[in-house]
């Protein structure tokens, strides 16, 4: 056994350790907490795995899964942006490109290597693994948003057209999602979980008496 | 798109967003809190494919992933089972029996049997992919256990040989882990992260002044 090689991998896996405290705007679906974005990438990867039938086109599902697994390692020192953030998007890559030199570079040359091109294959979206890897990314707040009764989305008074204009190329790597999750921003519409930019409609939400 | 199945999948996706809110006894490294069942099962799944050099033998790394993603759903009903709690393994096996049985078959069908039978590889620990997966599930929170200065072993006054004979056969599934971990037991001994039944030395963990 290599003794430097797999005193690198561990760095590495301890060093990771951290994501578990980045936290995320969304939050869990009983809305009693935000989400850390280690938790939310365990939650893509099981997705990606459950959902895989949806996906546009033909693809390596165990490569979409690595890269969900370490696609947000980069937020331990650059942090997690909130989708509808105008302003943080802006040095968005730099800060991210500068994480990902110095977490990835914990582990041996060869490793690095390959997990710093992953993120980059992820983060330019083009290939059929990127797309729906970037799907699912944007599939599960929503569906978090929807599910807590759009707590995130209220809190930051998101309209459906913000959604619909952040999470449009869902369609591009998960046709099915996307008709899945227009359905939920339009019931998210109705419930009053988001603005509607063109009328307010508000009718009841589940569980709550309706005239409130 | 069947309407039926996808609501079947999303149901699940859902359900297993609780497996975020069961908390194990292992501290995040940074000792602040305890870990959730969600995050560590994202961290072993990055292990999985970071360390996939040691596995003693040749197997399907996509399965042993699948496997570790999904192994601790279980526990959102039948809860973290310490591993040296010995009272609590006496019914562990009919506690996530019930489970799986109920959260499984919120899938279709075809995946619940495939999920379930994934689980039951797991639980037996039989096959190279089993055997990998569940060096990496007790390798995992030796790691934790000791980057936080031991705080779970010390809260349990948890002994090195107990270490020992309970995460032995991480050496069937990654013996060149085993070697690591061996080398973290005898350290975790010398700081007084864990009790030696045989003697005891009690060096000064690093960081803290000697003679203390």
């Amino acid at each position: 056994m290599d003794a430097e090689r797999i005193e690198q991998q561990i760095a590495f896996i301890v060093e990771i350790d951290r994501l578990k405290q980045v936290l995320r705007q969304t939050h869990l679906i009983d809305g009693k907490r935000r989400e850390n974005s280690a938790e939310h990438s365990w939650h893509l990867a099981v997705m990606a795995v459950l959902l895989s039938e949806y996906a546009r086109e033909e693809l390596d599902l165990a490569r979409v899964v690595k890269m969900l697994l370490l696609h947000d390692v980069v937020e331990i020192d650059a942090g997690d942006t909130f989708a509808y953030d105008e302003a943080a998007h802006a040095d968005k890559e730099e800060r991210e490109r500068l994480a990902a030199e110095r977490i990835f570079n914990l582990l041996p040359a060869d490793m690095a290597r390959e997990v710093f091109a992953l993120w980059e294959e992820f983060e330019a979206g083009a290939t059929p693994e990127a797309k729906y890897a970037e799907a699912l990314d944007r599939f599960q707040p929503i569906l978090l948003n929807y599910g807590s009764g759009g707590i995130a989305w209220r809190e930051h008074g998101i309209s459906s057209e913000q959604v619909i204009a952040r999470n449009r190329h869902i369609e591009a790597g998960a046709p099915g999602l996307w008709t899945y999750v227009r359905g939920l921003i339009d019931r998210g519409e109705d419930y009053g979980y988001l603005v509607s930019e063109s009328c307010s409609r508000g009718r009841s939400a589940p569980g709550e008496s309706a005239g409130i």
